[in-house]
């Protein structure tokens, strides 16, 4: 049995080894070669938590399959206990033999993955020259989205805005030093956006957090937040406007993501706007982004896919680097 | 993270407190306080295995709540590589904050909870006196209900028949080497449970594996094995006769178990037969067996309730007596 904490998955796997690997898990969940069944959501009223379990198995052509499951807890008050309100773990198994072979942090791996799938999309759809960088929302992702925006492409300056100013000056200050890069925290989510070539919001709004008004011609959007049906960060505007939209899963955006379904139920954008999914965008079965003006939008809500794959990758590679504590 | 592994459950929690925590697990579950959500199962075909996924939470009313998930896989063919055939993994979470906190080897705390709920029934259904123990069946479930027999009742024989009677031998031998009791196998079925107190079948048999004929009055019947619609292992004719007839859930034996569902479904039993849950037997809802001459039935196809419940009460002994390893 093979422990992976976030400082063993650190010095065998980056994002760019994360954004390869959910790129892959995407295509083959395209192909149809992945079995992810619905997750299963315990209430545990008492402590006025849930506890999800996401099992999933994925076909693999090179290397080993991927089967497990990711064990995923909301458990708001755990905030007064000063522990993590979200505690995730993953457990792998070896697809041969059906023997549990690892467990790793499922807290770091959703951070990681969740930024990879925005950062395969951000490479696939964004102008090739993008330079700047907006990024909305400084919670629990946001280091993970801005280090994939960083990792596909070359920007020589994001903005940063969160609805807490010092919040947000104190995430772009952490992370300039981090990354190198010119942060910029803005008070208004029109001064972080207006001129971005790339924006991703990675929030739980119910509205949306930016301007259509704001976003210029050939920009990139990412949707990361809105993971329920009353939630909005994408303004519809734009969505109608948008050359190209892109989701991860086809099924898991049209089932969780508010600010997708809303224009969708009420006739305010046609079915066929929804182009498909990033797995068939990746298999060369859909187009993209065809001119340099083009808006291009891509939403992911996550999908046990992505754990089960990337989480397989992470194992091997620190088989291989001999990381990782072993018992 | 605490590990137990076989060797640590055998330092810390025995058949007599596996017995007791089967028991208030299910009346746990009788009173509607546990949650145990449909398993999931994901096929790996190229493995030609299947990988089940059993959550569960459990209410307490003294000690911590249980919550957690058994991981069981389904692989004929590593028994061609020489490894298990059904791996089993059970992860046990804190209910109070949602983290992972133990894994326990699977494959022991199922044979050990499958014999206990087996020895909660026999202690509560068989007659005080009983003296002679049949067992039907010595597969990988044999000895957990053996031991469960002797912790039940003060047996001085039992007989043990298998369709191969030198596996039958040699179980004997070794059982009544670890066992101090006398063992007899036996080379027909009508030799081991004529005359038995308490009789327990534990097979994947399609046929009866014994004759109603052959049970003496004031017999205690278990049937334990018989898992699908067309497996059957206990005769119709004494399910008819039966005084008492109880099962560990009403919803499982009804969906799983063919010796009871068919004489069910083509109307040789009506539905008052079947009397209902261990569980309301233990908290006195349900009378079992009014008379030394009654003949009684138990039969049981597990559920996640127990897997669950035991595994805390596992964690909680081991954390007492300092057992297992912590990671």
């Amino acid at each position: 049995m093979l422990f992976l904490k976030k400082e063993d998955i650190e010095k065998c796997f980056d994002m760019r080894a994360a954004m390869d690997a959910s790129l892959e898990a995407l295509k083959i969940y395209s192909e149809g070669r992945a079995t992810i069944p619905l997750r299963t959501n315990i209430p545990v009223p008492k402590s006025e938590g849930q506890s999800l379990y996401m099992p999933g198995y994925v076909e693999c052509d090179n290397g080993k399959d991927a089967l497990g499951v990711k064990i995923v807890s909301v458990y708001p008050k755990n905030i007064e206990k000063n522990i993590p309100s979200v505690p995730a773990t993953m457990v792998v198994l070896d697809a041969e033999t059906g023997i549990v072979n690892a467990m790793i942090d499922g807290t770091y791996l959703t951070q990681l993955r969740t930024g990879a799938v925005q950062g395969a999309a951000t490479e696939l759809l964004a102008r090739k020259d993008a330079k700047i960088g907006a990024l909305i929302g400084t919670g629990g992702q946001a280091e993970g989205q801005l280090w994939a925006m960083l990792t596909a492409r070359d920007l020589t300056e994001v903005r940063i805005f969160d609805i807490d100013f010092e919040r947000a000056s104190a995430f772009a200050k952490e992370m300039s030093d981090k990354y190198d890069i010119n942060m910029i925290p803005t008070k208004t989510a029109q001064e972080c956006v207006e001129g971005a070539d790339i924006i991703t919001s990675v929030t739980t709004s119910k509205q949306p957090t930016f301007s259509s008004e704001w976003v210029k011609k050939g920009a990139h959007i990412n949707g990361v937040g809105a993971y329920t049906h009353d939630m909005c960060e994408i303004p519809r505007e734009i969505i109608k406007e948008a050359d190209v939209v892109i989701f991860d899963t086809m099924d898991g955006v049209l089932q969780e993501a508010g600010d997708f379904m809303q224009p969708l139920e009420d006739g305010y954008v046609s079915k066929e706007k929804y182009e498909g999914e990033l797995g068939k965008l990746g298999l060369g079965k859909l187009t993209g982004r065809k001119h340099d003006e083009d808006i291009t939008i891509f939403k992911t809500v996550g999908s046990a896919v992505l754990d089960v794959y990337v989480a397989q990758k992470m194992v091997e590679q620190a088989k291989e680097k001999n990381i990782g504590l072993t018992v």
